[in-house]
């Protein structure tokens, strides 16, 4: 009895996504400067043509990964509060957790590195545009909240800046103490401004 | 009669400053790749010899730089409310505009270079650290808050975060008008809260 062989598209699917991984964790651990497609490749165990055919350009593959990785994670926070989200407390504390984590440093290199790099700067900017539309989908969703009534949307645009803001605070060292009291307590603001 | 020269020490502090004023607009322009000393000689106008002298390395002139801008709007916020804060509502809406423009846009892409280089890292943590608990102080006394009242103390934080957050959506796009909206609906529900 041979080996059972995957069909050709899914062992194509695996490599693409192991190379979105790859590319994650190489731009949070060693920022644009350091994550080439090459070194990407390496790191996912997939040769370097095989990695041009899945994404011809560097700027294809890491915005790709950021977008990927992303639309993991909304999937993963919609699927914590799969009926009622209940305790709205406990929606905004994960809320907080989007923006910790590899996914968010790589962002914020990539972020970064747009700023400065003409070839990159428009495709992040659209990117960003639509990860924030998106969790501002997901926040409104998982909070039972109503945006017509004036001040909501901005009200959750503003938690999720502070969100932002704490991932930014993780950068050089460990703040997640910290990063909890001020989620708990800004929980409890927005939940009663809510109410 | 000849031109008045302003005595030694004075002009050795101009020039510092000057190198200074130019490191953080190159960093906000180019990032710390673009950034090296003979870059900002030239900018400040001043030879590359006379730089090296005020700051050896390129982390000491960058990290320096930093200090100086952010100690700079310190103090301009400071004397923006001279006597009695009175408006809660107007400081905390120039709180956030300290977390806008080349200052922040200069200090994000230090930490992001600090995050990857193992030079930098010990002392812009450090210097980020001085600096953000400069920015609760300020924060503290300008709103005439108490911090021994529970949850206080985390509600300036995540605000201060939140700032933090409205200024890395400033980064690739012209998020002001967004920004006014969610600045005045927080600092709204901020000063209900610390009543």
């Amino acid at each position: 009895m041979g080996v059972v062989t995957p069909p050709k598209q899914d062992r194509s699917r695996a490599t693409r996504r192991r190379l979105l991984e790859a590319a994650v964790s190489c731009l949070a651990e060693h920022g644009w400067a350091g994550s080439t497609v090459t070194v990407v490749a390496e790191r996912a165990g997939v040769s370097r043509g095989a990695a041009q055919h899945h994404f011809p350009t560097r700027e294809d593959l890491f915005t790709a990964a950021v977008e990927y990785v992303a639309e993991e994670r909304s999937t993963a926070l919609r699927a914590l509060f799969p009926d009622d989200p209940g305790d709205r407390r406990a929606v905004l504390e994960a809320l907080v957790s989007l923006y910790t984590g590899p996914l968010f440093r790589a962002a914020l290199h990539l972020w970064v590195a747009a700023s400065d790099e003409d070839r990159l700067r428009p495709r992040v900017t659209e990117l960003e545009a639509r990860v924030g539309r998106d969790a501002h989908r997901i926040a409104v969703e998982l909070l039972a909240v109503d945006e017509s009534r004036p001040g909501v949307r901005e009200t959750v645009q503003g938690f999720l800046d502070m969100a932002r803001g704490l991932g930014l605070a993780t950068l050089l060292t460990d703040d997640s103490a910290r990063r909890a009291r001020v989620a708990a307590q800004w929980a409890a603001l927005l939940d009663a401004a809510l109410r």
